[in-house]
């Protein structure tokens, strides 16, 4: 038995977040007995590094206008740095209200309005939603599969392409896929934009939530594409603090900078000092040292969640390189969705994410979150088990 | 002598503050006597029903994503017809990043490249700023000076409208000249914009500040202007809670508010939990109560700093109906600007806004913030006095 401070199960219900909360109007998965596996949230609080620098500030209590950023511009190029072996300028990043605030604007301030917007689908289901909403056309892309796992199809990929795409939004690692791409996928793809002259946005959210063996390259450091990058990272992934609403978009070149700059101060988006001083706590030695103890967590929970799902015939989790969203794979029961879907909802009561949010590719899927306490996803796997004893 | 929750004179430094932090770095006034008055925000903590959420928050431990607004929504709805009588329905209000944020929503959403956009200047700085940054024309009306109050000079204002205008960026009550305009006056914007076809944006961020003896008037509430209304109102201004980057856009009309939602859904933003909570809390009757005497003490501070600049000859302060933004003319000093800049800065060690930021009307202008414990306000007067004494 792991004795762990993610153990602790700390209720979430009545504090208004939106994956235990909301969890029985959407999913109709009874509050009392229901497992969110929903939300890519985490049921942890932060390290104490975090929730210390959230103390400092509640005890000073005035909270007005926020107007040093230094330490905070600090504390990111120490992370990437230390963290990830990429040197940062400060004046390259820019914080926007969270990551989908940051797909946004890329695609207003480096798109234009008809241009197609290139994703690798499935992923995560905000990019479809905001590229749309941008009125720009989505050239789906869709992953391939090589021994359960995604793999780039560039040969298919480069024929699918109208001439009307300009950007790529990358996501790496991969959301819902849980890929870590190696060092080639990445080189291709930077080839794949470069051939078809697409600015690449790079969404490395995920970025240190890698599982052992595993090692994440960060695009920047791919050799070329650099004058048509965009990098996206955050705290709030890693750090479990997405109610801050923060994000880093990261452009190392002069010229896109210019006019992501531009937008910026056009819609007067400037961050909030909750998210600032939340961010700064968390990129230090001692933030990274929780870090490491959350992904050995994560890997336990991911070992004895993908044990469960490989004894369920019919059901297959796809590798977990990185992320805590497993990703799995109902086709094999020869189910309907809606069959396998009120199996997992209506019987075992466990509210996962569902496969075509995520676009092409995803329909024969759910995505189960499994940054909760251990008992929990041995809980959601035992129900697993059970609501499909009759493959057995 | 004063006796009362806002007079407790609460250090700022070191806490990254706008206002107190950049103040030496950007007027060099020295941060060991320098008093800071330029900054919207307060020297206060805002009312215990905020910080009480906000501790609920920090004692409850996880940031995840936030999911329910209702209770927020409901707040805003009972405040506004509560405080203002006006009456707002949930699907009405958006809610953006602050009002400098919202403001270039409204920028992007409801005007086109090479639109002008309309300011009665002076005004806040900020909207000059992001309208340029947008890339729209800035037609400045300039406010007529009436018995030493600005009021609005239509007939001037219609010559010079081009055809190119399609909005106006309206301040109501009026920074930084203090004004809360009359019924009448309302009446007469509401008139020109629809005589010029533009759609009006009401910043109302000032709205629950407003001195005794003066009453607000929304212009929600001005009759047939609705179909070209959009109105913006923030807690962060009335609670001085500017840190949590929350503000209102609140969109009577449904194809207005509809080109709105698009732009807001295209740009992935939405709130963080932070404004959320703290605004829930903060529009109930405990901060209600706390708005009334928050103003009580304001217009305590208003009179002793008023007394003052009217003692000293050739400073002439705008009466001051609504903010705690104090609006010096120093023409009367026969002085440049270096100079009685100068006196303030480098002899008082005061750091006020420079009037020239503020527009057209602006120049012979100095913006003094009064939001700050009365023995600040005494301290600043003392040495304004001193600072110009030869005046006398």
């Amino acid at each position: 038995m792991s004795n762990s401070l993610f153990d602790e199960v700390i209720p979430r219900f009545g504090t208004r977040c939106a994956k235990w909360d909301k969890m029985e109007a959407l999913y109709n998965v009874p509050a009392d007995d229901g497992i969110a596996m929903w939300v890519a949230d985490m049921d942890f609080r932060p390290p104490a590094t975090v929730q210390a620098a959230l103390e400092k500030m509640t005890a000073h209590g005035i909270y007005g206008y926020h107007g040093d950023d230094s330490a905070y511009l600090a504390a990111i190029q120490w992370w990437m740095s230390t963290r990830h072996g990429w040197n940062v300028e400060p004046e390259w990043i820019f914080t926007t209200h969270g990551l989908v605030n940051g797909t946004g604007l890329c695609v207003d301030a480096l798109t234009k309005p008809g241009d197609a917007v290139v994703l690798m689908t499935p992923v995560y289901h905000a990019f479809h939603r905001v590229i749309k909403a941008a009125g720009r056309d989505i050239t789906s892309c869709e992953l391939a599969l090589e021994d359960g796992r995604y793999v780039m199809d560039f040969e298919a990929w480069d024929a699918q392409m109208t001439g009307k795409e300009t950007m790529l939004v990358f996501c790496s690692p991969h959301n819902p896929g849980g890929r870590v791409w190696t060092r080639d996928e990445l080189e291709g793809v930077a080839a794949f934009c470069k051939r078809h002259d697409l600015i690449l946005v790079s969404d490395e959210i995920h970025h240190d939530l890698v599982m052992p063996g595993y090692t994440h390259t960060p695009m920047a450091l791919i050799e070329g594409i650099e004058d048509r990058l965009v990098m996206m990272t955050a705290t709030t992934k890693t750090f479990n603090i997405a109610g801050t609403h923060s994000g880093n978009v990261i452009i190392p070149n002069e010229k896109l900078r210019n006019v992501f700059a531009a937008r910026m101060a056009g819609l007067g988006i400037s961050p909030n000092s909750f998210g600032l001083e939340m961010a700064t706590a968390a990129y230090t030695p001692e933030g990274a040292a929780w870090v490491d103890e959350l992904v050995a967590y994560l890997d336990g929970n991911r070992k004895i969640f993908d044990e469960t799902i490989a004894s369920i015939p019919g059901l297959t989790s796809m590798p977990l390189e990185a992320t805590y969203l497993a990703w799995v794979d109902f086709s094999g029961t020869g189910m309907t969705a809606e069959e396998y879907t009120s199996r997992v909802q209506d019987t075992a009561h466990i509210a996962p994410n569902h496969g075509p949010s995520f676009g092409k590719g995803g329909e024969p899927f759910l995505r189960f979150n499994l940054a909760t306490p251990r008992s929990l996803v041995e809980t959601a796997c035992a129900r697993l088990k059970e609501a499909f004893a009759d493959l057995q």
